[in-house]
């Protein structure tokens, strides 16, 4: 694995590998000092061009906690501003040597065309509605850990699956370790033949009592005032998950942040069926992860092959 | 002491054992290598919800001389902006196991709302008008290190302090530690019964002669277009410090940023009588000491218990 | 060498020793582990008055490189908006006991005050359009790792000649090394007397056939929609480098961000003729020189003296 772009270039292999070694990453976390030297020395570049305090937070403390540097572009304040294009944006970062650029970007496919033009790994923290691979690794991750395999689990993703790249990452990600995937949402908000990628559809909750996860998709603000929904009251009428709808056994996931009243009512986000905190702790030993087996995992030019990232910092890298 | 909340809920003890560590850190920040290794591995957080150069990058800036990892949110920028509650923020920082909370936040009583939500150590780094903590410790360091004790000193705070934190955190602390305080600006901007605090109360500066130490305030933009002063030439007027209101042996001290020409004249910042950068200096050495005594001076589970702050940076934590 | 300031300040044996130095420090970006302990436990503070994401991000990861503790602190979002003064800004952030202060100031001069106010070494990053001695070294550096010698190279700088600070700054570095320069332009961009550096001037491209090296200037889109050219395309057919002006032996330069399609084609920026990737890489290797030899270069009080850049980080410091 050099890049991690979509869930659909990995193997099941691939994705377990990933899953093992957030493993270790999470009892990384669970000690006093977190970090590991595994990536001293090299550049971890961030380039963000939509704002997201979790995803490049998350992927920042990552990089640090693996003893990375790291460089962090915003679309503000930077050249991008003065209309420099994205090549040329990425070309200039790549110019520093950097181990790995993580992107996130409003286009579909940005973070695949910058394997063509840079050396660095490229890690797509969210591409347009196309692809959030991270994050469904990390959802993977969560799961895993709370009931022990996903292996015939029956998930239900609930909202707005038509603009969601999480959607997409998530229905396969989930089934590729054996779950059963139900989307359900109005009719306006569901994408038409998205039975194609094997997931069944519904337009209702009515039959929402056989999923062993709901997992929900934020409702976006500039979705509520448009035509999709009549309203947000309304939507939430049909679609909230609540006391009412939720069963005692169901365990309702999120991918952050949370609308709560609209998608999911308060009480829920804080009784102890909400993985919503496993999910941002897992993202961090997830990434870890990620960045550790595109960085480490594989044999480079020059260095002393993969270091285990056990010892903690003290010793030499 | 677990959290940094509010001067109140410090002893006489807490407060000499913070200044006393401090002494210690003012000796690293002198040494060629200003770092020590005491906080590796660890994360610290900074939540600011209101802008701000020097407390924030003074606090980013100690902790990472403690060699701690650092995550910086601005409001700005950020899923706060998406609306999400201050819950779920801290919930979700929370869920990368930093060892502390550095937060500024409009409401007061915000840092205190932390402590019942996460289980790092709080720091109130501004909530409201209502604490501001480490700037009254580093006010004391400031003093006892150029005077040798606060105690029996005369204090004149001056300026706009029914806005402001500053003076509600430097009243107690100026007095726990034996100075006499008095507290003077025009009537519209002392808070009723203020003297239930302790401190003597005056209308103008005519008085002013007997004070050691004047620690002006800063007269915020927003107040000064209010309804609160007649106009700022007024206030310049009766309130400003200046060489005609200033005795050669009067001490100067502001918790910046200064507005030259409106509370303070531009030559008295200046002058030798102005303690203003040395205030800054220590303001580095007592955070410093804050953060090591809420994360290293308490035993730590699975720790190796608190590390001495001296040896530098090199030798494993 | 206590500041980088001006090209001016240099002598040939000053810019002949950063370039030796950033010699090395490209040999250490080429290594797995980019790293050295020159600078650690010092701090390096950028301070940003406009925006720019190739200077600032590459001296902050200069400086990470060294090992030092950055310091970022941007004009947007800091006490700068509430009117501070450069000064008080500057004294503040002093208190710190910064190594260095990399500054970018809309104001000729500027960084050059602030060497009567800080005890740290200063570094110009760019100031009004005045100089930019960071960028006239890394395009020596560029050039003459390219190359080999600048000495005898006929060198035409092309575009708005009148608002460039690195043009200022490259005339001058240029010639030192031996070059010819010639600058070239619309009349309207190019300053009255220029002559006076010792440069000829041409208001065509009509005899830069001569030229070795073609080093372009930015086109700010500001001075576009001005009055200083008729339109962006009458510019574009008169000065814009493309297939049918540059030879086949001819170099091309920019400092960056390109506008494609206005100074420049799309298709040289992507030639082998394009030296634009060169120009970032050395950008970072000289600013780790231009820090090292002001920090580590010069013996020290209570200092080790100068470390050799050679060894990676791992062993102490």
């Amino acid at each position: 694995m050099k890049n991690l772009l979509s869930i659909s270039d990995l193997t099941l292999d691939d994705l377990t590998a990933i899953l093992d070694r957030a493993e270790s990453f999470a009892e990384v976390s669970r000690r006093e000092i977190k970090k590991v030297p595994t990536l001293r020395g090299k550049t971890v570049v961030t380039l963000f061009y939509e704002s997201s305090t979790r995803t490049s937070s998350s992927f920042e403390l990552a990089a640090k906690r693996l003893s990375a540097d790291v460089m962090s572009v915003k679309a503000g304040g930077s050249s991008v501003e003065k209309g420099e294009s994205l090549r040329d944006t990425v070309e200039t970062l790549s110019a520093y040597g950097p181990a790995a650029i993580v992107i996130r970007h409003p286009n579909a496919g940005a973070a695949g065309m910058l394997t063509q033009w840079v050396d660095a790994s490229v890690v797509n923290a969210g591409d347009g509605m196309h692809q959030h691979p991270s994050q469904a690794l990390l959802d993977l991750f969560t799961l895993r850990t709370r009931i022990g395999s996903i292996d015939g689990l029956k998930i239900w993703i609930v909202g707005d699956v038509l603009h969601s790249r999480v959607a997409r990452s998530n229905i396969e990600a989930f089934q590729m370790m054996g779950a059963e995937v139900t989307v359900a949402g109005p009719p306006t908000l569901i994408p038409r033949e998205i039975e194609k990628l094997g997931c069944k559809v519904e337009f209702s909750l009515e039959r929402m009592e056989e999923a062993d996860v709901v997992y929900l998709l934020r409702m976006q603000s500039e979705r509520m005032e448009g035509n999709f929904i009549p309203s947000v009251r309304e939507y939430a009428r049909l679609f909230q998950i609540n006391e009412q709808r939720l069963g005692p056994r169901q365990l309702v996931m999120h991918p952050g942040p949370v609308n709560r009243g609209v998608e999911i009512a308060s009480e829920i986000v804080d009784s102890d069926r909400s993985l919503i905190s496993d999910q941002v702790e897992s993202g961090l030993a997830v990434r870890m992860a990620i960045l550790y087996e595109l960085l480490a995992g594989r044999p480079v030019e020059g260095g002393e092959g993969p270091s285990d990232p056990l010892p903690t910092i003290g010793a030499p890298a």
